[in-house]
């Protein structure tokens, strides 16, 4: 690989220190050695693609790390990293102790927010901008942010403060018309239609035509010369920028755009021009995702992210799925749901912008019309399923444990307050691998243990996970079902919509003198750590409603209690026997095994949980050396 | 009263039998007696002021409880209440056992959805919508919206869908240019400003006088026509309605205003117009908050929501306010963060529109550029307050407990898992009295005890309150400090800013046999029973980290731990205290005393603590009684 240019950047002010006609050069560069380095180690691929001009043209002009550059979501971070510092270690993204996948604080002092979920870009660099202002720094801030990341209220609210608010903050608008899946909603309509600035540029097509003749019409002058001041008032007018009339004025923004994101000489040029403005600025750019790679361009749904597939042909275009025998939770999940819709036409789903990644795709091929993709939006996605509940239709929000924190006072407040029957499918619930914590899936038993109504069931295999499915789904009440990333024991599947005793679990083997009380993801390791231990083991399948009578008749005869779950062990399910115990009056040693109070590591999911005592082999050490003690 | 119109209706069905000029009468009627009704129970009052006119019209076009209203936050419902069916029962407003103050599903067929949290009824008036749509209903949906709320992202999101989506959606914005505080944020200046709708008159009037020597200008006038296709495209032109381009047409809805929201012969035309139009409407009506009732048009903030003040000149118009000896929470957390502000210039505070709530107003006034009211926008506080701290200033975000909920996602993702330094003073805490269960601060600690890196603390009275914001702010770490509404036990206030060590609990009072473990507003009530139990009392201070030494060292000499707090069972305080004696190996019965897994009802809060089990009397019952079983 032949990239000399990219090779003399260690950082940033390197790459200052290169002439302007350099640029496109080193974008070619830059692309060469992407397509390279995440064709080997997997990772967000099409996003990276799009922004490697923008990247470059952001570091040449703005002051980085001193001025701020914050990437919403971060997914399209690699040129990022790649340009401050990190080239070299591009081999180990993602993987266990290599870089993470998103821009992270402790990772680089060039990463100046962490991020993961979408939309959180502006507010975050208004915020420093905001510092910056109050504490005299000289610098800038930037928040880069998808389209798709536009359709998130938060964006919208952080809109709404910054146009008010005297702050030097750009907001670059990276417009490729798709977020993961093609966007929905009416504002990426706006965005490709461009109506206000159709109408801005006819008026002023009118305004020269008429400038003729307006010493004949003088109340069309004068008219013409308010519509101008106005203009004037609400657009800054640069010379060779394209400037429009838009959404974002409304909010208080001066708006420049739409360029082209890949011509990073022109880039360079009005970034040099909007640094030096005052106040909110934003910056419409059009790019591809995919840039530069066929393939990529004309699928960046499938290579959005790709999975480490470590051959050559990847490079060249035909990249391998991996051979996969078992079927993923989210399969189980999709092949449920149109079962199920097709036993009862109330079913609907909703999906917030997840089509794929939640299974979803042929339950919108086979009933379109009950299909609802509300865009990144999880609050408005609770909210809106709570109407239709409301109606006597029956929802299920398929939604990753990591984003219904999102959702959470709309699932409280809107869903389990007035007890609507709607079913959350959780997926990507516990460590969810390379994504790393801010998509961990570890809290979402303890802030759904609290909420009034709830019903709380964790499947601990695949079959199990359509039974709880159907189960819930049956209930007149709010319901969640959390499942994990990627698949399970490989259990056969049932392809009945039988459901199961509500509150009821399971014994799955009988020992004697310790009881492994486990939920969810943990019934199969416990099940191994039982065979050593001759220990007993229950599958609880709900965390709420607890199954009390189990919990008892398991304290009884055993000696020791082991609570086993992928979640936090703080308020989880292991908490909730603590207090269905204390509350019978059983007065046992109890061991919670959970995920500790700690920031989580991305890598390899087995590898993290065998990090946090969570394998068979580092529970069987844990539970006898606990044993021991008591 | 004389209010013979208002006294023939029982049900809408009655409202709608009444010839069209008696409304005005009516509107009149109703505004009395909502003057004299509120003026003896108190609760919410400018805002219903501000839509009698408008509930009449929307009951006397639309089939209710056929049709759907969606009132958002809902404390505009009260002439909503009063037309269906409750006005005789509205002296028990926002009282135990009476008429909840927010629409509430299980009090009326005709509240349709309930509410309480701002900016859902558009997600919730669109999902019934669609779904009639699905079961083929013939029904309209209707959200009303106030301009403040519309600040939210939530509602955002929701437009963002409805406009793209084929569903018969009525949006009302109520525009009085203030939600409860005067609003903040480009958008209310931009609904204010009308810029858009200015900018469509002067082409029109362009068009006009052109048109006169459009013959001898075809360019202009071929460039007229486009624009006139294109505003006939977007305008659906009515006949006496006048319409505007806007912000909303933007989002896909047909916008109609704005109008004059206390006219309600026009407004019944107007509604009649719109209930036939298919898609998604948005109608913007001017009102003004308190109309008809002269000190409250004067002082919205104040008239917002009265107090429970049975005098006769509540309705002349002298209103007293209570005699308080004693400072609230509230005061001493707006005190607090003026010394503290006064002491560190990197201080700055944040409310998502709660200025007054919060105890800010003496913090605006002396530090008006470290003050920051973002809007009602809890998401992006949170987010801007990272942004803010990761360039080393210090926010405090000071938010109730029941709107933390919105921004959960945002405390975990960009605050927490960073570990940067927001204080959150979070009020309302527990029991939260007339305003009931959609405002209840009842689950902070379960949802934020399994956050990594959050210190939680809980103040027990006024002086604690003091210390434990001076130790958290210290840190260097994510923090909140929950207090409950209201006052204290009445503490005497130091004045200076020492703080206390971290995790640490103290032993208030030395008995035996009983170890009440006690959080917060808890630790009164416990100080009471151990006089009768002789039972020991601590004072935990910290919920997170949990003082460890302190609960072994009183584990060992009880038999019995009691733990105590004004918050859910499930996964709160207590809970925190069985994981703790569970890892420490100490086996004794503990019984947990805190809000036990329902939704609460509204009223009198000693009352609700007493129905809970939570009062003093009721407490020292249930220990002892438990006791007795162990």
């Amino acid at each position: 690989m032949n990239t000399p240019i990219l090779d003399s950047i260690q950082l940033p002010h390197n790459l200052r220190d290169l002439p302007l006609e350099q640029l496109p050069q080193l974008a070619s560069e830059l692309r060469t050695f992407l397509l390279d380095s995440v064709g080997k180690t997997g990772g967000h691929f099409a996003s990276n693609l799009g922004v490697i001009e923008l990247t470059i043209a952001l570091h040449y002009v703005y002051n980085t790390p001193i001025d701020h550059l914050v990437w919403d979501v971060g997914h399209q971070s690699y040129p990022h990293k790649i340009l401050t510092g990190r080239k070299n270690r591009m081999s180990s993204i993602r993987q266990y102790g290599g870089l993470a996948g998103f821009p992270k604080r402790s990772e680089s002092q060039y990463d100046d927010f962490g991020v993961g979920h979408s939309s959180t870009s502006i507010g975050a660099a208004l915020g420093m901008a905001v510092a910056d202002k109050l504490l005299g720094n000289d610098a800038r801030s930037v928040a880069i942010i998808g389209d798709g990341a536009m359709t998130a209220g938060q964006a919208f609210e952080a809109l709404n403060c910054a146009g008010d608010m005297d702050a030097n903050l750009l907001v670059i608008l990276n417009d490729n018309e798709m977020s993961i899946s093609p966007n929905v909603g009416a504002l990426p309509k706006y965005l490709a239609s461009h109506v206000m600035r159709d109408m801005r540029g006819m008026l002023h097509e009118i305004k020269q035509h008429s400038n003729k003749v307006l010493d004949k019409l003088p109340a069309v002058k004068e008219i013409a010369e308010k519509a101008e001041t106005k203009f004037k008032a609400i657009a800054n007018e640069g010379s060779h920028i394209k400037q429009s009339l838009s959404l974002f004025e409304n909010f208080g923004f001066d708006y420049t755009g739409a360029v082209n994101g890949h011509d990073v000489i022109q880039l360079v040029e009005i970034l040099r021009e909007l640094r030096n403005r005052k106040g909110a600025q934003l910056l419409h750019i059009i790019t591809k995702k995919g840039h530069g790679y066929k393939l990529a361009e004309n699928d960046p749904v499938k290579y959005h992210a790709i999975g480490k597939t470590p051959t050559p042909e990847n490079i060249s275009g035909s990249l391998k799925t991996e051979n996969k025998p078992k079927p993923t939770y989210t399969q189980i999940f999709g092949q449920w749901l149109c079962d199920q819709a097709a036993a009862d036409e109330k079913l609907v789903a909703i999906t917030p912008a997840m089509r794929e990644g939640s299974g979803l795709v042929e339950f919108e091929q086979q009933f379109p019309t009950r299909y609802f993709d509300v865009g990144i939006a999880e609050q408005h996605a609770i909210t809106f399923a709570a109407g239709l509940a409301c109606q006597g239709v029956k929802p299920v929000v398929a939604i990753y444990s990591t984003f219904l924190q999102r959702g959470y006072d709309q699932l409280l407040h809107d869903v389990a307050l007035q007890n609507l029957p709607v079913l959350f499918a959780i997926d990507r619930a516990g460590i969810v691998g390379a994504d790393g914590p801010t998509h961990a899936g570890a809290y979402d038993l303890s802030y759904l243990r609290c909420v009034p109504n709830m019903v709380i069931a964790t499947p601990s295999d695949e079959n199990e996970c359509r039974l709880l499915l159907s189960t819930c789904y049956q209930l007149n009440q709010p319901s969640a079902v959390r499942y994990p990333r990627g698949s399970g024991c490989g259990a056969e599947v049932s392809g009945s919509l039988k459901t199961v005793e509500l509150g009821k679990g399971v014994i799955r083997k009988q020992g004697e003198k310790i009881a492994l009380v486990a939920f969810g993801s943990m019934v199969q390791p416990a099940l191994r750590v039982a065979e050593t231990l001759n220990a007993t083991v229950a599958d609880m399948r709900f965390v709420k409603p607890i199954d009390v009578d189990l919990i008892r008749q398991l304290a009884q005869p055993h000696d020791f209690i082991v609570c086993l779950e992928e979640n936090a062990e703080m308020g989880g399910a292991g908490s909730a026997v603590l207090e269905t115990m204390a509350q019978q009056g059983c007065l046992k040693p109890t061991l919670l095994c959970g995920i500790p109070d700690v920031v989580t590591e991305h890598g390899d999911s087995a590898k993290i949980l065998d990090n946090l005592d969570l394998s068979a082999e580092k529970l069987l050490v844990k539970i006898q050396n606990w044993q021991k003690l008591n």
